[in-house]
Order: C-alpha cells, then structure tokens, then sequence
C-alpha cells in the first residue's frame, strides 16, 4: 500500500451543510422536497456550485444540468458524485451526502495537500429521483451517454416535455444529447450513499461495500376466471380468480430467495363482496444482483401462477414489462474499497444495492464502485430518513481513502 | 296419500306469460331490467294483477305494493309466491317463475275443480332484489312484520327515502308497518324459484328440495405491516401486509368446507410496484345452512389471519360486521314436497339455498318449503340468465302436488 493514509473529514463542516442544504426545501410539503425542476431545486444546485467553489473546484455546469467540480491533476480522472434532488417529502440524505462526502474530501485534499495525483472530480448529478416526466437519473444518463431525443419527449401530467423542463431550469436539451464523457477521461467512480435498507444498523456495522446494484424485472400478471353469484356456487365450481391470483402472491414471496420480490399492487373485479372475482391482477417486482438468478424467475412465476390458476380452472397470463439489468461493482473495485475500510479501521459487510443508483450510468464508462452507511429503521424517501453526521463522516473518510488508493495502484 | 294427484301444468301457458311479462323490461338496459321502483316494475305488477284475476284469484295490493290474489277457502291459508322484479340487467326467471307458476296452479286448481280445501294465495311479493335505499325483501318483510320505520327512512343515492319511494309507486308506506300477517292464517307457504346455481343442471336432475336458506356473516379483515422499499428491504425484515392478507385468502377458501367462503373484494396499501404494502384490506363472506358451521368460522378465520400476519410481523384486526341466521326448512315441510316429487316421478336431490329470497321473512310464520328448478349454466342475475319452460313446468307441478299434499294431511 504506497498510498498515504486519507486525512479525517471534519463532521462540523459536514453537519453545516447537510443543515443549509436542508433549508432549500418546499415548505408546502411534509419532510423535505427539493425537486429537480423546482425553484428549490434550482437555489439548492446554485448553493452547491458555491460550495464547491469555496472547496477549490473549477466549477462548470454542463448541458445536462449536472454540476461538475474540478480539483486539476492528470487525467484521466477519479470521480466522485450523488443526487441533490430528493423524491416529494423526502429526507436529507439519499443522493445528498454523497455530493457533500465529495466536497468535504475536496477540501480535505486541497487543505492537507494529500491529494490524487489524478484529476479529481465531484459531480452534483441532475434529478436522480424519478421526475414527473417519467424519468429518472437524467444527468448521469447524459454524461454516461445514454440519454436520448424521444426521452427529451417525455411529457408530465401538465403536457410539458422534458425538453422543455430543461430549458425552464437553465439546462440545454440538444446539449445534454451530446456531453457524455468518453471512457479515456475517466480512471475509477466511487459513490457514498445511504443504504436505505436496516442491514447495517441491524448488524451494527458502520460501512458496506456495494457488490453490485440490483436488475428489477417487472411482470403484470393477469389471472382471469368466472364471476358467480357467491351464494349458489358450491365452492369445487368456481373459478376464483382472486384465489389463483393470492396463491400466487405466496408463491412469489417464496421465490425472492436469493434477491427479493415484491407484489406492490393487486386489483381484484367485479369487487363485490357477493360476487366471485372473475378478475385479478397483480404487479410484481424482483430484484436481485445476479442477471441470471432474475432470468431463473420467469419461468418459475409463470410456472407457480399457472398451478395457481389451473387448480381452479382459471387461465392466466405474465407480461414481463421491463427488465433493467443489475449492474455489477467489479471485484478489484470491491476489493480496493473493502482494504481501504480495513486500512481505517472499521468494519464493513458486503451487500447488494436494492436501489437505483447515478452509479449504475457511469459504470460503463469506467470501473464504478459504491460505499453505503446505515440508514435509521431502514428508512428512506421519506421525512424519517436519518444518518448521523458521524457515519456520513465515516462514510467520507473511506471514499477519501479509496480514491487516494486508486490513485496509486 | 289422501290428496288427489295434481293436474300437470300447461307449458304454452307459461311460456306465454313468461314472454309477455319479458316484455316489461327497461330497453335502455341489456338483458331484463325491471326494478320495483321504476316504471316497468309497476307496470308489469299491473299486468301480474290482471293474469291473477283472469286466474279465477280475487286480488288486492296491499300497503307494501304486494300483490295478493286469494282462491276462497277454509283458514288458513295455503300460501306461495315470489317475486317479480329483477336486478339491473338481470333476467327473466329469478323469482318470476314463482309468481308465474303459482298463477298457472291457481287456473289448473280453477279448471280442474281438483284443488285445495284452503284458501290459496299467490303472492307477488313487491321489491326482492336489492334496491337503491339499500333494502331487499320489502314486501316480505311487510308481511312478515319486519319492516321498521328505521327502514323507511334510508335514502337512495339521490337522497329520497323509502318512505317516498313507496309512496311514488302507489304503496302506503306508513300502512306497510302495519300489514303484517297474523301466524294464524298461514298453514304453509311454498315457494318456486330457480336454483341460481349450476348443481342441478351438472347432476343432470329436474328439482331440489329446499334444506334451509343460507346464513350470511361478514367480514372485513385489516391487515397492518410497513411500507419499505421494495429494492432494499431484505425478505425477512419486511412486514408485507399484502403477503399475509394473501395467505388469508387461500385460507379462507379451506375454512369454506361445508359451505361457501368468497373475499369479493381485496385493497392493498400504498399500491406502488416498489413499495411493500403496508395495509391490505379483504371483504369476507361466509354462507352456509348450519349457524353452528358459521359461528365456527369466526375463530377459524381470526386464528388463520392471525398466523399469517405473525409469521411476517404484521397485526391484523377481523370486524364482522353483519351476520344473517340461515332459516332452516323443517324436516316435515321437506319431506313433503320429496313425496310429491317422489309421486310425480321425478328424480330430486336436497341442497341448501346460497341466495336470500322472501320465503325467509315468511318462515316465523309457518312452515315454511322451496323448491329449486335448473338454471343453465349456474347463471342468474344477468341476461344470460335460463330455465326450460318444460323445467318451469315441472317445478309448477311439483309446486301444486304439494300444495295438495298440504291440504290433506
């Protein structure tokens, strides 16, 4: 290990600006909202701009709206980087202490002149959450290359285009279509975020080392029987389609071994307390780490829902919607990160990421790896979402120190 | 076997009645729509009063819109019946064939000079189904000094009460309060109807004898966890409300053995793909002849619930908000109408009705039969809706053979 050993973040200067930044919120809404393509969304990116100026950055904000923070070395570089927006009353954290981690190391760089002898870059990406468009991480999918015109199309419930949203908050739509970063700019991408799950907190471990971040494949299953008076039909000639559809649920709650899967949402017709379901529907979501455990899935639902369906002589059908790969975080980088921790001190686990993450967009460009810290009760995208100032530092303190162990491989 | 053999009823006939009758049927509906309060229900009850007289039968409408028609004789009074209106897009043979029948046996009884030493009445009970102030069985409950001035009072959804409605179709809503039968007049009521469901049409028999009206208790069962995110949140440390309201259902489908269990209508809580859902609700029935079977649900239910919820953190809470005795039909009254149909030499099984009908509110009165003919397909309350009129015929029959088996003891 010829790296030196990273300078300890400072958790006062952390706690101010997670404060400040909290100030920039809706304060017609629960908890804290700060929407991308809102006016506070707007003052908060402006806020961070200063910071990261005030950290010794070189400040740009390029055509997608991202903010891009540059501490100058040779290239190409080591970034790091998160979200400032947040979902409608949300918390203070997701997304949030990944850009002020990255700021703090800046100054810490700067201030202790331990720094990369890489270029150093910390992004403020534009609107990770999902926005009213219908789209999510705009700015990471433009600097990965992968944001495309008919997503500029995209309209909200009010008619307007993202193309037109992007111009209202002061970003350049055919710019964004053209400021992906090339692969030769880019050494390694290491994010912090919050877990946003219980593990951490649960095992009373203070860091994890992200092993990859989850593929989510979406199904609609449709289960389809015979609506009967609910009196007169002796139960062996129905065709409950609301039976078949509950079998199904409990069949898909046991085929989460090994990732996890979710029925989010079930819709049962006519509805009728007297009348028996002639139609069921339901939404189910699996996530896991491994593409080839997500493929497994769909022939084990459509096998367990059509058992369901057939033993009560129901027909049922599973369109798969969508399918997102997961996004694997390469062993090296795992590794790097996991000896960076143990080179601090702390413990750490690994585990998956549930979540999508701006990672995930800037994982093709260069070798991407991803630190988490506990999230309280597990909570997240909502006011209760909390992460004491200490673990953020924790958090920093091991992004610091793995960007300086990339730096000198 | 003292009584005379019943003369065999006149298909022509029946099917004449059953046409003309059809006729009085809202044309903006599909199927048959004919509703108590609406004007081709008071018209077709005008024609029902003028085949009755044409029937030999001296009619009259009472307060509550029933129309009787009376064959003079001894007291007290043979009685059947049933009703004329329908369900909105319902069809031509839910409680029709009743009515319909007991005026073909009022002409066989007339023509034949073989009929009963009692007075005979046929009665067009006024308003079974349902109606928009959220009443069933008016006339019957009228007869059968049930209905309360607490009824009266409840309003449709354009907020007019009972009370006017009543009075809109021509009844005496304050008189109905008061026209209830004595017990003394009434040595047996005997009603016809259609089976509603498929048993009879899948054993491939003409008629059933009636073993009790099915009891009817409600539930609405809550079950509460947590709303997590659907990415992050591992399997054993979700609280899915969804998940055990799901293992409820298939539970409830066991605990139906002996009679009928249908969840009608199931809602889960937030309803987003990537939320677990934090509360689900089910609407539960239970329908069976025995009240011991059906008080025994209750803690068959709250235990099953009660497990699923636990084994995933979850509580859950079982209101049971309504619970109707099943009416039983003596075993005498039973075996009366099999020797009948026994004596006519049709094939005939028991079974117990799931649906509610007006002979339920007649049972404090007198021994109280029913007699179900097939229904195609197990269909009712839709235009699909079918009885041969052969079967009608054949139920007719078995109607008037038992009527005479009653007169003579």
């Amino acid at each position: 290990m010829n790296a030196p050993l990273a300078p300890a973040p400072q958790p006062a200067r952390i706690q101010a600006d997670l404060d400040t930044l909290a100030e920039f919120r809706d304060p017609e809404k629960p908890g804290w909202t700060r929407r991308a393509f809102g006016e506070y969304g707007v003052a908060g990116r402006k806020w961070i701009a200063e910071r990261m100026r005030d950290a010794g950055l070189d400040v740009r904000t390029d055509p997608a709206g991202n903010i891009i923070g540059t501490l100058p070395g040779e290239g190409p570089a080591l970034v790091t980087g998160s979200h400032t927006d947040t979902v409608e009353s949300g918390g203070r954290f997701d997304g949030i202490i990944g850009v002020l981690a990255g700021i703090e190391v800046a100054r810490l760089f700067t201030e202790s002149g331990v720094r990369p002898r890489h270029e150093f870059r910390v992004v403020d990406f534009f609107n990770e959450e999902p926005n009213p468009y219908g789209l999510s991480c705009v700015g990471s999918r433009a600097i990965g290359g992968v944001l495309t015109p008919e997503q500029l199309d995209l309209t909200d419930p009010d008619g307007e285009t993202l193309r037109d949203g992007l111009t209202r908050v002061g970003a350049d739509p055919d710019g964004a279509l053209r400021c992906a970063w090339s692969a030769d700019e880019v050494l390694a991408y290491v994010e912090l975020h919050i877990e946003q799950g219980p593990l951490l907190e649960r095992h009373g471990v203070p860091l994890a080392v992200v092993t990859a971040i989850a593929g989510i494949h979406r199904a609609v299953i449709t289960v389809d029987g015979q609506a009967d008076h609910a009196g007169t039909t002796p139960m062996d000639l129905r065709h409950d389609a609301l039976c078949a559809a509950a079998e199904t649920v409990t069949a898909i709650e046991r085929l989460a071994a090994g990732g996890v899967a979710t029925v989010g949402r079930i819709e049962s017709q006519p509805g009728a307390a007297n009348v028996v379901p002639e139609r069921a529907r339901l939404w189910v979501e699996f996530r896991g780490p491994d593409a080839g455990w997500l493929d497994a899935r769909h022939a084990l639902l459509e096998s367990a829902a059509a058992e369901a369906a057939r033993t009560r002589g129901c027909t049922v059908t599973v369109e798969w919607v969508s399918a997102v790969a997961p996004v694997p975080v390469p062993d090296r980088m795992q590794d790097t990160i996991a000896a960076a921790i143990d080179r601090l001190g702390h413990r750490q686990e690994r585990m998956f990421s549930g979540a999508g993450h701006d990672a995930a967009h800037i994982a093709p460009l260069a070798p991407m790896g991803m630190i988490f810290v506990p999230s309280r009760d597990g909570r997240s995208h909502c006011p209760e979402e909390f992460t004491e100032t200490g673990q953020v530092a924790t958090g920093a303190h091991a992004l610091a120190q793995t960007l300086l162990d990339l730096d000198t491989p």
